[in-house]
């Protein structure tokens, strides 16, 4: 199993949470988050004012989903987070052991 | 070691809590979050009040622990984090390469 | 690639960023969270006065680099963030499998 983490634009996550239904996904947790890539002392605009990019505000979603679905997650984010602008963000992938549903107890695959 | 992240009902933070600091664990982190399961469309409860289960707020536990703690910790958390109703949360287990103790510079294990 | 992630004292968030700045790292997240070690019941400073250690406010930074820039950023965290006392934080290690940066598709170590 797989943990996407994606860090995207505020204003883009009703746009990657739609993406990710429409690929079938059921699962999202959101944190928020500020940070910076890598224009460092540049400017990124933010609400159509700029900013000097040093900490900016930024929506973390995290997804976990089979390993069979994780390109196509990958590829829902992408395409919704993506304005073609500086900031649009970052997905991290890495591996799970295991989950479990704390409701039902049920484990692995059957769980997400 | 092993890295046991739950999203779980705000409400339960504290009973979770209590229940690992039982089974041994002293070091927990948490962050507010918001997220949605299976429901989506559907309802869930929520201080009494039903919802349409679109983001709901949620809290999410870090848990980092030796690998001969982790099932004691899932067990804690799965059955004080029950309700018995949807939405009573996720646990997700993936494996930590180091840790560090910043004060002492410790290492491993022992810097648990 | 690795992925650290760093509990610390919040007023230390400005010089371990420039720390990490220092040994060529330029994207960094970072979230509020809360927390406790292995202090429970005890007491710990913070902003001068004692607090018994139950959740404490703590920010959460999340790195992701290289292999072999891991060290490095380790050891600027620990030491950018360590004032001695009790509560200083802890640095958890994992491996991410892939990173995409969403503006242009990049994908792997040139993502980062
Ligand atoms: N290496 C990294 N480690 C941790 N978080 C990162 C990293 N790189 C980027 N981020 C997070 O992702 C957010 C968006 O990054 P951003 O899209 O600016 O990346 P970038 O590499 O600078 O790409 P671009 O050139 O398109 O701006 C940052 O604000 C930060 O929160
Ligand atoms: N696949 C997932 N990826 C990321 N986060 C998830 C996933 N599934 C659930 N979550 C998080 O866990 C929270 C609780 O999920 P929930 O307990 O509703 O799961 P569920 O599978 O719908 O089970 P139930 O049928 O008992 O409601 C969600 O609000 C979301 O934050
Ligand atoms: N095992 C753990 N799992 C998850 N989070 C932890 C763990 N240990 C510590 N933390 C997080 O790191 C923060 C700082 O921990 P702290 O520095 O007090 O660790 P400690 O082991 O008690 O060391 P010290 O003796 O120097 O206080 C905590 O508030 C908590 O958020
Ligand atoms: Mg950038
Ligand atoms: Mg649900
Ligand atoms: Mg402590």
């Amino acid at each position: 199993m797989k943990k996407i983490e994606a860090i995207i634009k505020p204003f883009k996550l009703d746009e990657v949470k739609e993406a990710l239904h429409e690929v079938g996904l059921q699962g999202i947790t959101v944190l928020e988050a500020k940070g910076f890539g890598r224009q460092k002392g540049h400017t990124e605009l933010y609400r159509g004012a700029e900013y000097v990019v040093d900490f900016l505000p930024k929506v973390k979603i995290e997804v976990i989903c089979e390993d069979s679905v994780a390109d196509r997650a990958i590829e829902a984010i992408t395409n919704a987070a993506r304005t073609g602008r500086i900031g649009d963000g970052k997905i991290f992938v890495s591996s799970i052991d295991d989950v479990i549903r704390i409701r039902t107890g049920e484990k692995g695959e059957a769980a997400i």
